[in-house]
């Protein structure tokens, strides 16, 4: 029996008879020789056959034509592999001289709504998202997702050489307390409940456990607003933190976890790098960072709030007095934070908190929280909320919380900044929006 | 300035001074002596403070007594490394002379609802849940989390060498088509949607993109029964491979990503292991398996179905016959089985179908799909369904699918039968279920 070979595996077959199994991604019918392209998850392949009219026996059989199979269908090709410099990757595979022997595994029941072989994509975005489980076939829509979960291994294998431990939390909560607004409500066995909108309150209460936690999941935001940077549901990358000193060791565990990101960009998904023309930023030792009371000063604001204007500005600047395509944005004014935010000590009015820009867009979001009990209770009476509706979340400081901070990243976003898209649409399979609930 | 050393650091550090940062495990106070256990997220230290009683300084200060400090107080204490074979770990932390340095980074508010401490839990299994940000700080009852984490890595890395992609799907989908009961419905910007019961469908249609994908997230199960192994939200490994010949290729998947689990479990949870004293399973080169048809012939049943009973005597003959703790029962009959399930080929009865048991349990449900876009059409016609509410789905298989199948492993339920627990609740950090929705 002849075993299933890649198309990035042939090379190492000179000589010998193999199948390789795939797509039939473009067909070009010269006079005397056809050339079926074969795409697999690992590449694609040039198999030759020559005589490409006239031959007789069925399609998909042995000895027949091939003109009757359209492009996307699933065949295996059984061929010799030999050396051609003008082959993509210096080798291809011939038909043996018996006439090709072609297996059709899954043939077509419509015509794809885009022609997956072309070099660029020409459809729309919402043709593309309408028809997803076909056009994310296409090398360059289908390469972010490489790069995506190549930085989730990146992320998580930084975390675990710290010595965090991965947990999973509920989606799905009795309280809309951590932010009242854009959250998604569903029946709870006749009960209301809500989907979570972040892991906070868990990871935070888990840093009672596991001291250093992180989780990759997703979280919903029911955003009333359709821009091109917004998901109803996105994947969070979140971590969390005990014994810290203050905000800036999380900022050191973000510049670890980004650095192994790229690097496991670099390592894994180097495929999908070179299809997009990814260039991949370099994580500076020490990321750059400006404290928000000198943005403000440096852009010339009175209103304490950065538009996303204004963060471009910040990461022009940092580019070009730092060559950093990262920057920390430390110290937001506490009224723009949530209420387990630390203060900035001697300085009441900043937080020590951050936000992390990376080509011009907020990308992480962290800092420092408080933790100690009766520091939660001032908090939440500042802000004229009674504790009842934390519970379960406050007991936890109630019995002895290191200090202690994290951050979230959006993943998608990432993804999107690193392949410098136009729509963080591209970078969810299949999004979910204020309109988009399919496929 | 003295850094934090960790507690299983500590032996690297014999003669030096450092600082220890935990949790005040328990205190032991002799006549003459004090010994102070301190717990960090790499176990426990114990610290030596002479003379117990009437020294002088305030509580947490230079020289002050521990007397006044709980159980639970989160702490830094500075000493001298010192060799004691008697100690956890072969060596203590001794106070200097001039008086214990200690820090107090965090006092209680609330007295603990469970000690810590105490070697074994007595508490009940609700109370545990009432009160786990603190009762999951109990060394016996956070191991299940150290394995579960330990699990992940070890399916993401088996799964990753095998050249699998992973995924984000959507968790709300806007038709409850997969399986119409016990699905929870929500608010979607006003239309109703659902919360996804199984990556199924998603991680169907992009085989067609990425051919091998995996996907480790929540889904979602409105379970109106309260038993000890169901959970409304739990994680689900899930994988689907294409270009397989059946579902024994699927089969030999499961086999390599339970190896590396178990693997992981051993070099990544190697303290947990011990405390709970948890026995890891050998997985064999090759897990037995039995056809369904057999195993009811074997048991003497007429009625197409396993009960659970039923699974725990086939567990049992399966480690008789094999020594095996693992069963693959295959074959199931098509009408126990999902419309997208492939049928044995010569006996339309029974499917290309399995489930993994493990220690009586089942714990991976699995098989081979259809894929040809004809077959989902016959399929949904013989179930008296339209192909209307599946039309994304759909469409992947109009336009050419490869042999495919899968399988998904519940982590809680794989946790719950590693550590021989008696509820799976006590593998799920906040579970939530017919009755819980908080903390």
């Amino acid at each position: 029996m002849i075993h299933r070979v890649l198309a990035s595996e042939l090379a190492a077959h000179v000589g010998e008879t193999v199948q390789v199994s795939g797509w039939l991604h473009r067909r070009r019918e010269l006079k005397h020789v056809t050339f079926l392209i074969l795409r697999d998850r690992s590449g694609l392949t040039q198999a030759v056959v020559p005589g490409t009219t006239g031959t007789t026996g069925g399609p998909g059989g042995p000895g027949g034509p091939t003109q009757d199979i359209p492009e996307e269908t699933v065949l295996s090709f059984t061929g010799v592999v030999t050396a051609n410099p003008q082959a993509p990757g210096g080798v291809e595979l011939v038909a043996p001289s018996s006439g090709p022997e072609i297996e059709v595994l899954s043939s077509l029941a419509a015509t794809p709504p885009l022609d997956v072989y072309r070099p660029t994509v020409t459809a729309s975005l919402p043709t593309i998202l309408d028809h997803a489980p076909v056009a994310l076939r296409h090398p360059q829509l289908n390469a972010p997702f490489q790069i995506t979960a190549a930085s989730v291994a990146g992320f998580r294998g930084a975390l675990d050489a710290l010595g965090f431990t991965e947990i999973h939390t509920p989606k799905i909560v009795g309280s809309a307390t951590e932010s009242g607004a854009n959250v998604f409500t569903l029946d709870w066995f006749g009960r209301p409940a809500y989907l979570a909108q972040s892991p906070q309150f868990f990871k935070q209460m888990m840093v009672g456990v596991f001291e250093r936690v992180y989780e990759t999941g997703p979280v919903f935001r029911a955003e009333p607003s359709d821009t091109a940077r917004h998901l109803a549901q996105y994947t969070s990358l979140d971590a969390e933190l005990g014994f810290i000193t203050d905000h800036r060791d999380v900022m050191a565990v973000v510049r670890e976890a980004l650095a192994r990101m790229v690097e496991a960009v670099g390592e894994r998904a180097a495929a999908a790098v070179e299809v997009l023309g990814v260039r991949l930023p370099k994580v500076p030792e020490k990321i750059p960072e400006i404290h928000f009371s000198e943005a403000m000063a440096m852009l010339g604001l009175d209103e304490p709030d950065l538009s996303p204007a204004d963060e471009r500005t910040l990461s022009e600047w940092a580019l070009r007095e730092y060559h950093s395509e990262f920057l920390f944005v430390t110290g937001y004014p506490m009224v723009k934070r949530p209420f387990y935010t630390h203060g900035e000590p001697g300085r009441p009015r900043y937080s020590n908190s951050f936000d992390l820009l990376f080509r011009g867009l907020e990308l992480i979001t962290g800092g420092q929280r408080l933790h100690r009990y009766e520091d939660y209770v001032a908090a939440l009476a500042a802000r004229g909320e009674s504790t009842e509706a934390y519970e379960g979340y406050l007991s936890a400081f109630q019995h002895g919380m290191p200090p202690h901070g994290g951050f979230a990243l959006g993943l998608e976003r990432w993804t999107m900044r690193l392949t410098e898209a136009d729509n963080v649409r591209r970078s969810a399979l299949f999004p979910r929006d204020l309109h988009r609930l399919a496929p």
